[in-house]
């Protein structure tokens, strides 16, 4: 099964080619430049040098959240698009369980946070086995005290851009936590095809009409507005 | 500093840009293109989606060997053309210490293995440690057995185009040996990018014209006509 993979959930986009677990192609960008200038020319490239066209791809999968709310519906938006002529079947997948894929053949538990402002980490923890990633909690909005109050694993080994973060308020309060190296730091599409093809094992396969993004919490927008009308102003 | 690495040396091909240890871009392919087809292709689309020109590039980077003569030498080439307009430096590096770079993070030590053909692997060991890899032997041209008999380490890690082959001679005589994970198995120019940086920083830059292949063994066609000579036929 040919899987054509998008993540732009954060700063970094790329984009995958895989058959099965077999990657054939990746390109990843973490360059600071708009995931609307850069996603469908990565696409494009990609697709074209490999020889392959839209086509062939059987499957289209995208990370659908949590993440940075216009990252989530640039690369949704664009698996929409790019499914559509041909009616593809579509897979939105955790974006913190694709960041776990990334990982596997590393040890310990991985800790993917991504960061959630105001002390927050969107996160999720797996243990890294060898036949792939042990989901450990549900993705979730957690204060960066809340996360290490209830955590009491040992080897933890912190992916996205909120490992950092993680880091730092690990060492300020006297625990540890391993770095991801800087190749695998932030996203990479690759986990996006990986985490669909378990879910198309599962049967869990939809249209692209169907993909929506998993916010996890409401827009800064959204809450203020809340709060307007609660306070009746 | 901005590092273009290309890595051309087996079937899969790569192009990365980085600014120092951070990926900036990397662009995989591992279609069964030839790397004369699709790496000039993935380094314009890398460097152009990126908004980045070749004048923005301080240093190109290229695997040069060991590795297939053809893959080398296109590899070579393409860096040497770059390079060529402005002069830029230049570094080659160990295609196998390349590869023991994109694996850390993980435990162990990295059974860097490309196939040579007749039984044998283009191979060096490193153990892989949190500041980079610690290079156990020299890169050389070693038969299976040989490699076995004289390796003792438990925990090893195989990556390249020769991985399954030690997988599976170990399997076959009683040692275990792990895969690379499949997003990690065979080349990936970050770690050309990585390995160039370590000998810039020791001072070890040269021209493109200094460039050259470390092919450790003679070609078939040489090897050919010398046993031509010895014979004298």
């Amino acid at each position: 099964m040919n899987i054509l993979a998008i993540e732009s959930s954060a700063k970094a986009a790329s984009v995958a080619l895989c058959r099965d677990e077999f990657l054939v192609a990746e390109s990843y960008q973490n360059s600071g430049l708009t995931h609307s200038r850069t996603l469908m020319p990565m696409c494009e490239a990609l697709l074209s040098n490999c020889g392959v066209s839209l086509h062939d791809v059987d499957l289209i999968a995208v990370a659908n959240g949590p993440g940075s709310f216009t990252g989530l519906r640039i690369g949704i938006a664009t698996a929409k698009g790019l499914a559509w002529p041909e009616e593809k079947p579509c897979v939105g997948v955790s974006t913190l369980e694709a960041m776990a894929w990334n990982l596997c053949g590393m040890e310990g538990v991985a800790c993917c946070a991504m960061d959630a402002r105001r002390q927050q980490v969107y996160n999720a923890l797996f243990r890294l086995t060898e036949t792939g990633p042990e989901r450990l909690t549900e993705d979730r909005a957690i204060s960066l005290e809340a996360l290490f109050r209830e955590t009491r694993e040992e080897n933890l080994l912190a992916v996205g851009d909120g490992a950092q973060l993680c880091c730092e308020y690990a060492r300020k309060n006297g625990r540890t936590l391993r770095l991801a190296p800087p190749n695998l730091r932030f996203q990479h599409a690759y986990g996006v095809a990986r985490a669909a093809l378990e879910q198309v094992r599962r049967g869990e396969t939809g249209t692209g009409a169907e993909l929506k993004a998993n916010y996890l919490r409401l827009s800064q927008a959204e809450r203020e507005r809340q709060e307007r009308l609660r306070s009746g102003t």
